[in-house]
């Protein structure tokens, strides 16, 4: 096996199929104990910097105690405590933070301020939530599929709600390790057409890849359905009139009896019970959100420790 | 010595008598250095989470430091960097933070919030305050009193000022351990009944429990005296109106004049000089307040190292 | 060797010119890797307080990143989070930190402030700025140009801009070491004529102390040309007026070319490009601001280290 040793994780098809399936394993043995890796560089604990653009609970707690567990240590680098709320340029930020860091995650807005701080750093740079992305989220939700399933490929997933940042990088994340993927969602609210088409590319033909407006056709007989808020953060004053849209796309027990009777259903947080899931489905015995939230530290634990060369 | 492994500490009248005295041991060996553990849990460091609704000097600091000393690492959960404050239910957040942490310390001002992210958890969850109860802060308190005294049972505590959480938790405490305790008040704040109640059933006769609105009275042959501000954190828009209705229960000389010879004042911080106490009196040679907040990181340090099973 | 073991650093000048050369040779031994030492207080990992009063990245992410590599731990102390904010006197918030901490680098505004916390602790009290000094950059400047140039006694540094904080610990700074020191600042933004005074006195007619206002003159010939933001944090709606008034100082490729041809350019950043320095300067060859800047992290780690006797 090769590690990840000095690469960044910007978007989720930096990485190859059998890229992806290490780092599964390596989350499973992780999680296991089989694993349990103390790492250090040069000498010394590795600092994870986590910049964030907007706060976050899950993000910054399962990264923190993911290098926690490595034997490293973390630095919270809010945007309003930094130097880039003050006008320095975002070069000379991420140069400096260069100098000091081992691994940097970054949750910020714009795809383009991650690809910034990457080309000026030498050390691995982790996409920790764009607009475009979220690649670690999607890395936990694939190793709470394989865990339930112990397997992936062939197995079908089914997003239902807004085509947002998630659904882009499920779609990814499906086609790389041979999932079929389906995306239920309102005509004016599908994924970016280059995220379909990167998708496309990568599935080649080989799994199935399905864009529609009708969640019942799209969660039949599927093995995962898979749901998010249908307002994201920042966007809450949107919320209350999205409801209508998105009603038809609410995750619950008469969707749930469409899917395959063994399905799970999995849902990255926060959710609002009600409106894009019911309470009945997020505690029933096909949900796996609480394993699938545990997962976020054990991926990004993996995930940290080949960017650094460890496993 | 059986350790406190995987309960919780949410109010005092948890612990056993034996318990008590128990934690005051380690927590003086800890602080002698004949103890010294490193703790790890399942091989990786222990991840404490401060889950703080008011900000506090004191209690992050004492906590971190001691978790620190052990071994372990901490990460500050203000409350408007959590999900909570955004509108997820509280459960939710708990089951999360269950999945990711090794011990919690809540402070909050409910109570019930404090026991409902005790019911979600499986880890143990410490009060760091309530406005019920301040549990650590009054085994800080009686680990003094026991280094100075060489001995708690027996000796009468003395409580001025506001009937508030650290009454509560120094009633509860005393009874506990034997001491006498007596709460001097205005009779419009007097502690509430049901820890009157609780404190009376846990000294069983054996010991005074005494409620009075006369502070030399309570101060009479005392050996401890101690109190805290008159208006809490919160409270201040009404310290200004509570100064006349607390004045006759300052801690000044003259009040000490009627305790023990070899009395000594206690105050959990931080002071108003010249309010609740005067400034004679907390920098004078009976004042143990600075080694009284020392004692927080080795009480706590005791207590989390047992609620983890270490000692 | 001696070490500093519990002093503070409150001015550049509380060092004798072997303690300065020496930190210099710790901090480079740090850096090349030939010393990497693991530090521990009483048994347990050192832990460093950060009692900010103004927010900072490279400040926080150098001290932070040093304490981390040499194994201990960091709380962040940000006045808000503090007591200090409600109205508790500094000296119990001293007296208090004084029992939790191992070491406590201070951020504040007046130097009298820094001055009573060393007073009321034992642990080393460090300066990370004020208005008056800024004596740990200057130990990572005087790095930066030790291992450019090999040697720093004859050398001559040239600052031009704002006679602020950053210039008076440069000018004690290089008379220490045996620099020339040569300050260009318009006439109404001269150093402190008490840190001029004790400049001259410690170099004591054996290095050159200039001030002037005529950059030209200053920088001919000088091996070091050093700048600064024109209006510091605080200072921010007093930039615009002050552009015309420092617009003659500014570092551009003129100014450079009478200064040594291999003279390198220095900058504590931020850098405002385009004021105080122009960007061909800034990214230029002779650049070395980036290095000064990863030096901020091993100049603290060579002071801490040696204030807690590890080295």
């Amino acid at each position: 096996m090769g590690s990840l040793k000095g690469r960044d994780l910007l978007k989720l098809s930096d990485l190859s199929p059998d890229e992806v399936m290490e780092l599964l394993e390596i989350a499973a043995q992780l999680k296991s104990g089989k694993l349990n890796p103390r790492i250090t560089v040069n000498g010394h604990p590795p600092v994870l910097g986590l910049l964030f653009y907007k706060a976050s609970t899950r993000t910054r707690v399962s990264f923190s105690t993911a290098m926690y567990h490595l034997g490293g240590q973390v630095l919270d680098l809010p945007l309003n405590a930094t130097q880039v709320s003050r006008g320095e340029p975002i070069e000379d930020t991420a140069r400096v933070l260069d100098r000091y860091l081992d691994i940097l995650a970054i949750r910020t807005f714009e795809q383009s301020d991650l690809d910034t701080f990457a080309q000026e750093m030498q050390i691995p740079v982790i996409n920790a939530l764009t607009d475009l992305e979220h690649p670690c989220q999607v890395l936990a939700d694939l190793q709470t599929i394989q865990e339930t399933f112990s397997t992936l490929s062939g197995l079908t997933l089914t997003y239902v709600g807004d085509g947002n940042n998630v659904a882009h990088s499920l779609m990814l994340g499906c086609a790389l390790v041979g999932m079929n993927v389906r995306i239920a969602t309102p005509i004016d609210y599908r994924p970016l057409p280059e995220i379909v088409q990167l998708t496309e590319k990568i599935a080649n033909g080989k799994s199935e890849v399905l864009l529609t407006d009708d969640p019942i056709a799209a969660a039949k007989d599927s093995h995962v359905l898979y749901t998010d808020v249908w307002a994201s953060m920042g966007q809450e004053d949107l919320a209350e009139s999205r409801i209508p849209i998105f009603q038809p796309y609410q995750v619950n027990s008469e969707l749930m009896s469409y899917a395959d009777k063994d399905a799970i259903v999995l849902h990255c947080l926060p959710a609002h019970r009600g409106e894009e899931i019911t309470e009945d489905v997020i505690e029933g015995s096909q949900s796996k959100v609480w394993d699938q939230a545990e997962n976020r530290m054990h991926a990004q634990k993996a995930l940290m420790a080949s960017l650094l060369g460890a496993v």
